[in-house]
């Protein structure tokens, strides 16, 4: 399987940088000042790097909710029970959470898929798709989350769903994740790939109090120091293998199963943006494919996103998971795209161009 | 006409501040971490204050984009010709501006009204809605802008039209605006309401240079000379019909005649929250019922919303007007409704409360 993953890693494109220049000429020529529609002209730009044609198309955008537990919980990492990933996926399942009534009102697809929730298995007649790679990870606090095998299953579990939706015509793919314990996971990651230290990374998560934070900062120290010589590695699936978890190694291989498909990714917070960082480690090409719906409240997220060079669309205080900062910045990838698509030029519009 | 609008004024009532606290019990029983849809969560709970009860509703959203010529472009201060203004008018009507793409991708209607464009009446069957109180406003550079009857006049305008959005079941309306000159005009709203000084008021607007940016300030001193009595005075309808604009007082009218109708009002970058910014002035009231889209790439922008105790939802370094900013904020505040009137609860969700 790590052949067959490696073949796709090696068949991503980066974006044609070159096109942007094309980009700017039309914004330039439609009727508005220069400029003056900032980060949407950017978006407008980097989507027509991505789709290489006009008329750029964001619809239709799924939101791929990847799901897994984590065994670093047993630490306590997190204000909730790790009962709750399942107990969530329920409420997903049923239409109450956060992600279901924000995905039907920004017009998305949802999908959920259990890539290594904890205990029984959970039928998927309710909806849920099953590509459970193991019953959660063990505990990185002593030793590998996984084993280098389960990564990679777990990544290609990911450019599975992304070829799949590119089948079904979508193109927009959303990350989105739900986990119990998954900020100390993320935060490891960003240790692992941008140096953070672990008092940079830990957070509040879902709502730890002073105390709880500075538990997590040592339940991080003591994760490096059981998984040092992964760290060490210069192998990002080792890293990833090692501190991740499956819900993020999977929406990693969205990202570059997207990537390889020529599909727009919409990255959300702290703990998408981790999948991001390990897909960017494993395949620098995604990097042209992304981009970041929101900055999470979640105080390591603009650390990393500095160390990425990148800035999320929104700045809302929200630390959901779910995806749910993504689905809300998906209404503004939709404004550039019709900006670019629709508007008047100056010349067919018969506008006087400025004087300046 | 002016004890009507009085009338109009008074019977205005601030938001119940009190259902706040009703709004975040209900926030807070819903399958999420505390406070974790940041500030979604403190929209949803300012709609609820302005419609008092559940479901809270969003929709119809309606951008009205009021139109006016600036006597004192002749002063030099926009890098566009004063006739840019009509030749926009006829691209909304056709349907070419961003206004009419990015309403339409967001689902508002749009109402164009010419409040004060400078030349010959347009006709009313493009669409353009024919409310015109004179045909631009004089130079505020050598003396008031308009008379006060006629500033009046243009308040109620905006009333009316708040009014019709009301009696056609509007929910929630956009202030909108296009008027080659009107960031100097804002900006002496501004030096007028908040004592902000020419040079930090003063910006590029449409696309001025540095120089460009210093001839503003100049102007803005003189115009703040000329019309030294209105500004001294303590009443702020002389204040606006002595530096304000047509298109901006029908927009502070449509503020006040939403907020007497209950209805939400979502307000653009710098021109349109100095029509706010009057509103206020003369109708403290209103404060409860607006909502500040975004935040406006014209640096006295931020400026001024600090002085309002203000923020705006969305930083996209946009600075095109016509309502543009606040309709890509639209989405937000359906977001914030569908939070509120469809998430679960915990306990009918069966997901356990955090432990903290």
């Amino acid at each position: 399987m790590e052949k067959k993953f490696k073949e796709i890693v090696t068949a991503v494109r980066p974006v044609e940088k070159g096109l942007e220049d094309e980009a700017r000429v039309r914004l330039d020529s439609l009727t508005k000042p220069l400029g003056s529609l900032g980060e949407l002209e950017n978006l407008a730009a980097s989507i027509y790097c991505v789709q290489e044609h006009f008329p750029l198309a964001v619809d239709p955008a799924r939101v791929i909710v990847a799901v897994g537990d984590h065994g670093v919980t047993e630490e306590g990492v997190s204000p909730y029970p790790s009962e709750v990933t399942r107990q969530m996926v329920g409420n997903f399942l049923s239409g109450g959470a956060a992600v279901n009534v924000l995905s039907k009102a920004a017009g998305a697809q949802l999908q959920v898929v259990d890539v290594g929730i904890a205990g029984d298995r959970l039928p998927e007649d309710g909806g849920l798709l099953d590509r459970r790679v193991r019953s959660g990870t063990a505990n990185m606090a002593k030793g590998p989350a996984m084993t280098r095998e389960e990564c990679i299953q777990a990544l290609m579990v990911g450019v599975e769903l992304a070829e799949s939706a590119k089948n079904d015509g979508v193109r927009t793919v959303i990350l989105g994740e739900m986990g119990i314990g998954n900020t100390t996971a993320a935060a490891a990651l960003y240790c692992a790939f941008h140096e953070l230290v672990p008092t940079e990374a830990a957070g509040p998560g879902a709502g730890l109090n002073a105390r709880g934070v500075s538990r997590k900062a040592l339940v991080l120290e003591r994760t490096m120091a059981a998984n040092r010589g992964a760290l060490e590695s210069a192998d990002p699936i080792a890293k990833l293998a090692a501190v991740g978890g499956l819900e993020i190694a999977c929406l990693a291989g969205v990202a570059i199963g997207a990537a390889q498909a020529g599909l727009l990714v919409l990255v959300d917070g702290y703990i998408a943006t981790a999948a991001f960082a390990s897909a960017l480690a494993i395949c620098p090409a995604v990097d042209g494919y992304c981009v970041v719906g929101h900055v999470s409240a979640e105080p390591g997220h603009v650390r990393v996103l500095k160390r990425l060079g990148r800035d999320g669309l929104l700045k809302l205080g929200m630390r959901l998971g779910e995806g749910v900062g993504a689905i809300l910045a998906l209404p503004l990838l939709r404004s550039a795209a019709v900006i670019f698509n629709d508007m008047a030029t100056f010349e067919s519009a018969g506008v006087s161009r400025s004087a300046r």
